[in-house]
């Protein structure tokens, strides 16, 4: 097997496009031609058609277990269900779980999301710095010995972020001291692309900062959240990615609820109307970051 | 319902002891006469027994999640019913899941374990503050509404919380700055009495740094873990609590394996000469902690 890394990579060229589908369940949201509001069975074929729909689209998916745990153990399942049903559908599976702890819990959770045999199984992890570099190598261990990846958080994209990630330290946020920290798991995780198997999260509504965490991290991945629902517009989404030679490399931009749950598929009566309008949201968003990668290639 | 500070001020006063328990399954150490090793089942048994050991001898106990998802949506059910099965025996449950997102996410995440009806339930949740305040606060909303608690890490005991949490911002660390930013959210979440809902982690290897954390928060509840297997020594683990006017207040100091698996109980042939030789070191480290206090107070 190759590394994440390197599958993320090819993955991206292939589908021609760098589109990341958050699965965030939210239930009033999910047209109730799935089934009754509310119930992890109508959540299930929901999301179920969501990956027949991405399935050649789109390189990888990313479910957010945190709204998949108020189901407790039942929404676990399903999140580990939906994964392994990714997966033979030939998508990525990117894991939203923001884990962090120290020592054998840190073990604990890489063995629960990426352990050879992981009941929820995914190809990367996002994680939480905050604990320190000693707390990241039990994920990046389990990520090496298993051709698995993990997003470390960095720069988020909500207002919040300020508070602690944007501390002056000697002269540059926490951010920045963080992302200098990493060089070194990055360089640990290279395969035989350009890319390692370390993955930022850096936010699409701060390109600026994007810019300067890629001149930091060169060969790592960024996973760009909040693109879409949030706000951040294609273009500086992709400021941190690399782009070339094939126009969609570097990383991956992230969209959940502008996908998920646009106007028209909302009022679908039929399935088949609701895979129309799926389909047609989710061409629109594809060529959006392709004419805003061509545009970025073509202005260098 | 009285508030969780209120609620676990008044179980430290009633035990006399701070000492909060640790669950962390490693199915190694647990004897073998609760079962075959690594099965769920036998993890359920061994805390079981240790739940009815505990029930009227300490304040609270500290199911560790990460050390349950490796069986995904069982373990996760497990620690769930072993939470319910320490309430039913009057135990508080801290459940250590550090987990820490934003907006909607974080709201599914308080729902999981803070929520009316949790699935996972406790009467307080570590959270990580990495993300920012806006993150902390739908634990906080979760934990008012509910009459929980919420426990953010400041300074951990682990070497690596020299990396992030020891940067030097502006003259003084980050977790310095960290609390600092928690004096709102400790006057938010204040009861009836002396102390608020709000918890902050800060390891036992850390004294200086503790008392520090204490000037800044001074109604805050302190946990305080690494007191036995991690290193810390008992006098050293209380310098952050507060300590009067009962001599057993202002938090807890949490221990694990030197508790679960010392080396009588392990090797132990029968249930009763387990609980036998369980509830001597149990008492012993409860008598250390009372001694130390004693020796606190005292010294003033």
């Amino acid at each position: 097997m190759t590394t994440f890394g390197d599958r993320l990579t090819e993955q991206t060229r292939l589908r021609a496009n760098p589109l990341c589908v958050g699965f965030d369940p939210f239930p009033d949201l999910i047209p109730t031609l799935f089934g009754p509001k509310g119930e992890l069975e109508t959540i299930e074929r929901f999301f179920s058609a969501v990956i027949e729909e991405l399935a050649g689209q789109v390189p990888i998916v990313k479910p957010q277990i945190g709204l998949f745990e108020p189901w407790g153990a039942d929404g676990v399942a399903l999140t580990g269900k939906l994964a392994r049903f990714a997966h033979d559908q030939d998508l990525m599976v990117l894991m939203d779980a923001k884990r962090g702890d120290i020592g054998s819990t840190a073990e604990g959770y890489a063995r629960a999301f990426l352990g050879a045999n992981a009941p929820t199984p995914c190809d990367c992890l996002t994680v939480n710095p905050y604990l320190g570099l000693d707390s990241l190598k039990p994920f990046a261990d389990a990520a090496k010995a298993n051709d698995k990846g993990i997003a470390v958080l960095v720069r988020t994209s909500n207002p919040g972020a300020k508070d602690f990630q944007d501390i002056d330290c000697s002269g540059a946020p926490l951010w920045v001291r963080v992302g200098e920290q990493l060089v070194g798991l990055q360089d640990d995780l290279m395969g035989q692309s350009d890319f390692s198997s370390l993955m930022v999260v850096c936010g699409a509504t701060w390109p600026s900062e994007a810019k300067r965490l890629r001149a930091i991290l060169p060969k790592t991945l960024f996973l760009v959240p909040g693109y879409g629902a949030q706000g951040g517009a294609a273009k500086d989404a992709l400021a941190g990615l690399v782009l070339g030679p094939s126009g969609h490399e570097g990383g991956v931009v992230s969209s959940s609820r502008a996908i998920l749950y646009n106007k028209a598929a909302a009022e679908a009566q039929s399935l088949s109307a609701w895979r129309t309008a799926f389909q047609q949201t989710l061409q629109a968003s594809i060529s959006e970051l392709r004419a805003a990668s061509a545009d970025v290639v073509g202005a260098r």
